[in-house]
């Protein structure tokens, strides 16, 4: 589709750093870089072996503009196929600049997004979907989804996919053959095998189909919505989650988390939680406003975590009377604000954290958990809707508890048992035409349909099979897929 | 100083992007990586050789991290003299973060900043200023301070130095055996030969510490005061000055240039121009505050820009005698407010840059230049003290003049050159020391004094000589200069 002209990009993240590295690819890409470069050995580039090293420099004329190492790879046996070097300069945004600008100046054009991997696609290396796993891989923040894009990259999911595209292209090609020979009325598919193959495809498809729901949630992560008044402790709560993570992460200096308060891996898979108002807290609004709001991110989110400062729900210094009053109180305030939203949400789980367990007395803990039971009629049956969840950051009380209940919701039996997930919604779209056009065929064959006409369906079920694999592709649809890569991939 | 234990460290910057490069350094990093690294070839990476790239997987058990490239440097002929591997990843910060903690939990400890550097100096690959050079060549992001820190890297710096240090050391022990032969009266140095070479010592040292003047411009730019009210046109004129490096820098996506507004590098070398509030801005506000500010400002820049917009200095549509009585009132009261800047700055160099020169006539221009030239004195003589520069930013007239002219007040002929020029305070304080004893011993030996004496003071001279080039250092020392690198470096 594209002559294999030479391409350059920053392949590292830009910035300053130790090192980055320039990436050139194309035809003869070693010997455009080679008379820009001076080993400190004296050797010709060009007439070294393949995946081998080279220290020297990058020279434009009389200037010298850094001191590199540079890697040769020689087509067929690099990433993209074509012969590529790899320019591994300082990290000097400046630098990297110059040296760029030298290889445009003189054969190279800047690489457009994924043009390194869409050349790798092109040339045969891998094919789309696994070209697709590599934006996945990159992008990944957590284990289920680094999994699922490295076991599409190395070929798992498409794999499988082609296995079927070649067993239903076999049959296919049968059943067009006996259309040239329709006078003699000759069957040289069998019937019955078809079936069974039409049936085995059903079920792989339906298989792959259901998958997408676990994959989505481990693409996107799972959404919680956290509601709690301000400072019942909501960063308590995550850090408590993220607490040996976290221990590890500020190890490797250089490793930021942006997003450190609003998505956490919790075993493997990534939860983000969604801040909200109380309820409570937005009674004074102007009515429905406030409410409105939180009862939409509700709406997006998957689990409800209803933390409660549990701190302030006993008073020591008062009067045992005054003090039960006040436990009672406190208790069904809480219980009508749960049920307010239990009403509306009545199938989503909720988890009622409450929280700084440590500052009260495991008597006043055990009133409040069955206190609120009570209220909330929650009855003792395992995996309830709704569950209580004493905690304490400071402890540490309570929070693997917690976590082991979020993971409940995830259905990662499939993640664990290694099976094909499907991530990826232009995937999920093309397995569902698919699976339409079996079925056509399978009711075809029922009401027994002639072959011509089966064969029309059996081709756009493998048109469908094509697609994801990028046997049958468009230049609009490698567009739309490769402009979501970053340069330099 | 410190053993050759095993360290990791993240080179590439942090962040998303194609690859990102880990690196492992010390005693057995090959054998350390190797158990975790699975060839595609089925290669024992042990036993390949130096400067070999091998294409693999990183694995964890039976888990999968990532499929990689993997180089490996044999000590000593690597960065820091001991064994290297670098492993080219998938540029996903959690990739990055999964394979450094696989080896931080085996093995491997998370590299100091610099440390990568530290170690080739103390491995004797690279001497102390080259190693400061490092650092430098990183942090550089123009033409003339990458030269300084490239030419420094390579030893150009270095080697002067030793120069002279193996020459003053040669007589310093040439003195000393004198001492051992006192009662004989016998002189095996030179005593012409010696006041030559510290002549030359002086001479040396001295253009040295001259060159930290240029070097300090190099390095940390030349500030320019812009002084113009708002929208005369600031901005303008700073992309104006940037049009051509702009149209090259946003053909490489990725690299950002978020001091644009700030920081620009005209004819390599870097320009730092700071905003000032205009003088007349000011008049309102609090007698005082808002001037002295300015005032502030001027004081630390090392040229000043008077901006002026010149399109409403005409009104066309005006009767010809109001025309003129406009021309001279805004005339005089644009001189007045530079002549309050130049009574204050006697010696700064003054660009006044007339803007937006297109949109008058080249009449009224012609009139603008000669009435301001009379008002503020300007004569005819080259490279006046004022100067006055139409410009215009859409036409592109003056803007080259007025980058040549910035440039004038650059010391450049030093760099042009290619002479050595110190960049570096610590390298400039130790010359200034050096110095210092040196003309200690010229005194002493005109005085006559004896070689005893004389010994100590040349031994002076020689530790600051070694203290650049550290052959003598201290763990402070060490600690202060790599605490300002960057991790992985």
């Amino acid at each position: 589709m594209q002559p294999n002209d030479p391409i350059i990009a920053l392949a590292t993240p830009s910035g300053a750093g130790a090192i980055a590295v320039i990436r050139v690819s194309g035809t003869n890409a070693i010997g455009l870089v080679a008379p820009f470069f001076r080993s400190v050995r004296g050797k010709n580039l060009e007439k070294q072996q393949s995946h081998t090293v080279h220290l020297g420099h990058i020279i434009d004329g009389d200037r010298l503009l850094d001191e590199v190492l540079t890697t040769i790879f020689k087509g067929p046996h690099s990433y993209t196929g074509e012969d590529v070097v790899e320019i591994s300069c300082h990290g000097s945004p400046y630098i990297q600049q110059q040296i760029i600008q030298l290889f445009l100046r003189n054969g190279c054009r800047t690489a457009n997004a994924g043009e390194f991997t869409l050349r790798a696609f092109l040339n045969g290396k891998i094919d789309l979907s696994q070209a697709e796993a590599v934006a996945d891989l990159i992008a990944s923040d957590n284990e289920a989804s680094h999994q699922v894009a490295l076991q599409q990259m190395r070929g798992g999911f498409s794999n499988e996919i082609k296995m079927l595209r070649d067993e239903l292209l076999n049959f296919a090609s049968l059943i067009e053959l006996e259309l040239d020979f329709a006078e003699e009325d000759v069957e040289f598919a069998d019937r019955g095998q078809f079936k069974a193959l039409l049936a085995k495809i059903q079920t792989v498809l339906k298989r792959l189909i259901d998958s997408f729901a676990v994959g989505n949630v481990i693409k996107n992560g799972i959404p919680v919505a956290i509601i709690g008044e301000p400072n019942v402790g909501k960063s308590t709560l995550l850090n408590a989650l993220l607490n040996e993570e976290r221990a590890l992460v500020s190890e490797i200096a250089g490793t930021t988390r942006d997003t450190i308060e609003d998505e956490i891996s919790i075993g493997g898979i990534g939860f983000r939680f969604i801040d909200t108002a109380g309820i409570r807290e937005t009674k004074d609004v102007v009515e429905g406003m406030g409410i409105q709001r939180t009862f939409e991110k509700i709406d997006k989110a998957q689990v409800i975590v209803y933390l409660v400062d549990v701190s302030n729900f006993s008073d020591p210094s008062a009067p045992t009377l005054t003090k039960a009053d006040l436990l009672q109180e406190k208790l069904a305030n809480t219980a009508v604000e749960i049920q307010k939203i239990t009403k509306l949400n009545p199938h989503k789980p909720l988890i009622v954290v409450l929280n700084k367990v440590d500052k009260i007395s495991a008597h006043v803990k055990m009133d409040l958990i069955t206190g609120l039971s009570t209220h909330l009629q929650i009855t003792n049956t395992p995996d309830p809707h709704i569950s209580i969840q004493p905690l304490s950051a400071k402890t540490g009380e309570g929070v693997d508890t917690l976590k082991n209940r979020l993971l409940e919701y995830v259905n990662t039996g499939a993640l664990r048992n290694n099976e094909t997930i499907v991530t990826n919604t232009r995937h999920y779209n093309a397995l569902l035409k698919a699976l339409e056009e079996i079925e056509k065929v399978q009711l075809g064959m029922e009401e027994g349909l002639p072959g011509d006409l089966l064969s029309i369906d059996i081709r756009r079920a493998l048109y469908h099979f094509g697609e994801i694999t990028g046997e049958i592709t468009s230049d609009d649809l490698l567009g739309n897929i490769f402009a979501n890569f970053c340069i330099g991939k």
